[in-house]
């Protein structure tokens, strides 16, 4: 075991971070606090935290947050931070997924980086929009593909990158849950409200709420990029207006080829998001409720258990890894590792230092790439299932 | 735990059996051979084990059969047997593919009940005569798609007939396995051999080899009749004739969908056999290389592990169970129970007494809906992944 | 993958065999009929399956013996078959544990080898008698301690021989099962009533019935002697009158230690034997419900998962290994392994040629170990757990 | 799925923390930090963490601590804070063991409350009179036995008191590692180092160190009380001055027996701590480093798998529950829970408030029980395993 330093070194204070989106009663925003707050990175100082003013000031209160700085719109924030002179240096989105592109917007054009949850938009058009913005914005852009923090996926890309396991051939992605078994969103409930609701998620349901982590999952360990895709999306239960299974058959440039199911109609699976990856040398598989493992099998030999911290772990994994092996770190340890990478940016930002080069985490390029894996999938799924090229 | 009578009561005596194929060196003609056994209800007379003569002769001695019953070819061997009076009442078919149908028709043209290797034959036409003349003939015709014969298998069956899962929306299956990730054919493999080669095996590698056990078990634990499918298949390792990597996507006749995933150049997964199939009220999950578990997942409740001969384990399971709980059972005991389903079936034939309802085998139908599959699949593919409806 | 032969490869003959109790109802008679028949290498020709005169002429019909070898006492039986030219050359005895010795020596004292259940006897002192009538009789004993018939247990045995994990430090040995929660001997149940018996089961319950077990495995894979043993038992259900829930400390010749638990009261346990085994170099992980891996973990490096029939099985495994990796072998295989070890030893013995050194199964001084060991055990829980020497 | 409001939830501002130990290098204090930082409920705001100054300066810098609070004696620190107006309210102190007893004293005796890794103190007179300070002060006292703050636990500790497993019979409890397989003490480790010298551990090594966890946990799930042990300690690496391997044997008041088995010289067990407990109506089993997961084996009835934040999940586990089923929680998790149950009581004490019933944490009595539980142990072992009253 070498555990490397813990993320959070750093002399130079906390980054001064807002938050639009994530009031009382939100899940990710929740979630995104916790891991900005895990490695004392960062400090909550700002919030447009709800488009109800009360339930805004609310939450602020609750959350410690100034009473003149518990803003009621996200304009409104974004001019007055960006005129503090302790104004916060980043945002955090997590409101639903139309919203995105007006609060980014917002916020580089005032000059502050943006931590924004995925997908990205939700429209392709929007992406393409946004992407140009932030790079001419000068801004960082980190879009929260939490399940990248993960040090066992570290692991894998790392070690397909030296080869461990050859050339890649096949790729199967997974990412079944079983929440929308029933129709929830008739219930009342706000999670399942706006996934379902092509106004706020844009044309995918299920490809864009998780379709898209599984994609980027597979993109970010192989470093394949995806070519074309054949997509068949169904929405099982009766009445629903989006995708709530997703198959997908892959083509990837260079040849290798792959399946992505996604699907949120699979009672018995919680949270099963799950990589296996053959190359012609080896293979390896990883599965996200359980993440502290990580299978390499190595063709001709005995099956190896790579644990987090344990013997087998490389420098890649190390670097984000804060307890020994058999402590297991979970879901929110790997939304934390997102937000400490983004604080080594934007450190590295203030003072214009280069970023530390093992620094990784998913930006708006990578945003750009799902959108353009849901509208390729659901234009496929519309044209029948046809070979769809993927992007521009 | 309530295990029931052993499979092998009887009181007639055992069944007389012959052979064809399965000489010294092969594999799946010993797996035959202890199959036979394993219960008491089968005993092997007579051979025509290989078409080398000294080979089929030694063969035959070393099984105990007796020198005159050592036959050179399965021609001689189906006239022979079936003018003696003690002659056999069952040909075992343990050859390649091409040759399961000539040897099929000359034992079913002498009366000889069949039971037969999978895939049926190597070609769709040869699966169309072949389905005629049993039908035709009389006599039975069992195809050993041998994990229809796993306890938990059963179980799935029984419970999804009985609605235990609801309404059937996702069946993702797969069959991934290893040994052809290098090009184990030019090493001098029997095996690898006539499986990579298109005049023995027919249009389909993997898909026929396995990819058709996938098939037919989703088919046996469903009771879905497939519609169509969308195929990717691929020859990965350069150089091989046939496909070793095989992507489908599935629409079954009532609105379900599925893939199926067949790979024989994963490293790492052995014999890795996999269903999952989810409904509107719940899921099951099943694996070929730990078979004595079954997962059940109501929804809306805890997961459930089913145990072979376990407290919830029901009739259809525990009337092929042999051990109790905890005891395990594995792939020859599997195998053994088509081979006692067929002594049944055939104990019934000979008095002309009904079969007991309960009694299941794959038959020669459910050959041919395996080959619609891997023909359907290859034109799929052909023409680029295109939806293709399956069988006529 | 290199399987080995086939271990049924001989060409003189199945080993006649007869069989004492195990008549229609009993569970291990049916388990060794299997075992002897699976691997084609007995024939079963003569039994005195139950005292009951009309049940053992009903078991002796359904088994296909002949009515003249369809015996009432197994005295009459010993006596008759030793004088038949086609006389059983083997007994297989499947009584509860009292009537072991009196039925080994009718069998011994007429030449016939015997193959018996474990324990040895229910008494130490019938033990000792029994071993020294076995060697001077000139015949063999074979103890069907059967889980020693597992490949990757052999593997396990193996690896430590060649030092693979260093010198051995600590043994946990546990045998858990849920049955006998209840009162189920008040219920009728055969099985129960004999094993909570002291005058058909011996001074020990769960400790002779399974903690034997238990104990058997941990000595074949380490090869080591058990020195002392500090015990506790106790018969957990009111009224009970044997032993269902065993806690031992064990203290091994050359500094070892270890625990090994038996119950019959842990519910959720189906048939849970495990060992693991630890020394200065690395460890050893096996349980019997999932008897096709064993974990090995050298210090300092990953683990592995040594499969059986894989890459990192080796002679000993593979010498036992009927069908590839991958596809599960279970109890009754493991259980007929031992058979087929008998039958080596029965062969070699008709001619007088020495056994393949590599045969291996337990003897009747393995199963003199067990009866001290239960006898030890019994003693120290009696003197409230004092360390009490093993054996004499 | 019904997740409760996060834990943090509060309006009166974060707890002001110390922390004495726990300087650069440190493991245990850093993952105290991360726990006390992670619901936003502490603000470490003082420190005395080395006795080297520089390095206690440096460490506080690095923290955000003030100079002028960064503390190189703990004497000066206690002093120091309880006469400052914003004085730390609660101290955590994480030193080796031997220097508990000093610092808690003097932070009670300046009435602050303490947070305090375990095991309580070195020596068992200490404990006592810690016990007896603590509770004369009126100050509370945390003792981070962290395990009982995974929710599964709180789930078991739930189920079982309101009998869904019926009353108790075996407990079998275990904590193996292999981190100590070699002399690690000798290569400069610091985390060896002081676990393996009795002048800083006191009488027990491995069970102190990890023993005392497994007691913690089997007492704190089952609500037993622990009678008497018979224990082997052994120190099996040449020339260590400890115990690196601990057999116990248990019987707790009331007639339940058990085992404990903790070890440091496992091979390929990173950090396995595990329950099982079984009573006359089901069992339950968890394994520390898959936490999210609870076998529920009610006897008669198929297996069930509750998960953290799934269907099956109570009210005591979902109130300690941060995010949905499936998305793992992990050690730090459970570490912070401590933290946040500790948070709760303070901000109680602040106004005399009575706690939430349902705030749970093991305090200064479970550390005496820990302490008494090595004492009767080592004493035990000492005996040559002779059973051995605990506590007075």
């Amino acid at each position: 075991m070498t555990i490397e330093a813990s993320p959070s070194a750093s002399s130079a204070g906390p980054v001064r971070l807002g938050m639009v989106g994530g009031g009382q009663g939100a899940f990710i925003g929740a979630v995104h606090r916790i891991a900005a707050r895990l490695d004392g990175e960062f400090q909550l100082v700002a919030g447009a935290l709800s488009s109800d003013p009360e339930r805004a000031r609310l939450s602020a209160l609750e959350l410690g947050i100034a009473p003149e700085r518990a803003y009621t719109s996200y304009e409104g924030m974004a001019r007055a931070e960006s005129t503090r002179r302790d104004g916060i240096e980043a945002v955090a989105i997590v409101t639903p997924n139309h919203v995105h592109f007006p609060v980014a917007k917002a916020f580089l054009e005032c000059g502050v980086h943006v931590i924004c949850d995925k997908p990205l938009t939700s429209t392709l058009e929007d992406a393409y929009a946004l992407a140009d913005l932030a790079k001419s914005s000068g801004r960082l852009f980190v879009l929260t593909h939490n399940y990248t923090g993960y040090p066992m996926i570290r692991q894998a890309r790392e070690m397909i990158a030296a080869g461990a396991i050859g050339t890649i051939r096949v790729v199967q992605a997974e990412y079944a849950q079983a929440w929308l078994t029933t129709k929830v969103e008739d219930t009342g409930s706000k999670q399942a409200g706006w996934r379902t609701d092509p106004a706020k998620s844009g044309a995918g349901g299920a490809i864009g709420d998780i379709g898209t982590h599984a994609f980027n999952l597979a993109s970010f360990v192989t470093g394949l990029d995806l070519d074309q895709v054949a997509a068949d999306l169904t929405a099982f239960v009766p009445g629903r207006r989006l995708d709530d299974n997703v198959h997908v058959l892959m083509r990837f440039a260079g040849g290798a080829k792959g399946m992505l199911w996604a699907s949120q109609v699979a009672p018995g699976n919680e949270n099963g998001l799950r990589l296996r990856v053959y190359g012609d040398r080896g293979g390896l598989e990883w599965a996200q409720e359980d993440p502290n493992y990580l299978w390499f099998t190595p063709h001709g030999e005995p099956k190896r258990l790579i644990t987090r911290g344990g013997d087998g772990a490389g420098a890649a994994a190390n670097r984000v890894t804060r307890v020994p092996f058999g402590h297991p770190e979970g879901y929110l340890e790997g939304f934390a590792t997102i937000y400490a990478e983004a604080a080594r940016a934007i450190r590295a930002a203030r003072t214009g230092a280069p970023v530390d080069p093992a620094v990784v985490y998913p930006t708006v390029e990578d945003g750009v790439k799902g959108m353009e894996f849901i509208d390729a999938a659901v234009r496929s799924s519309a044209a029948d299932g046809a070979w769809t090229k993927v992007g521009r």
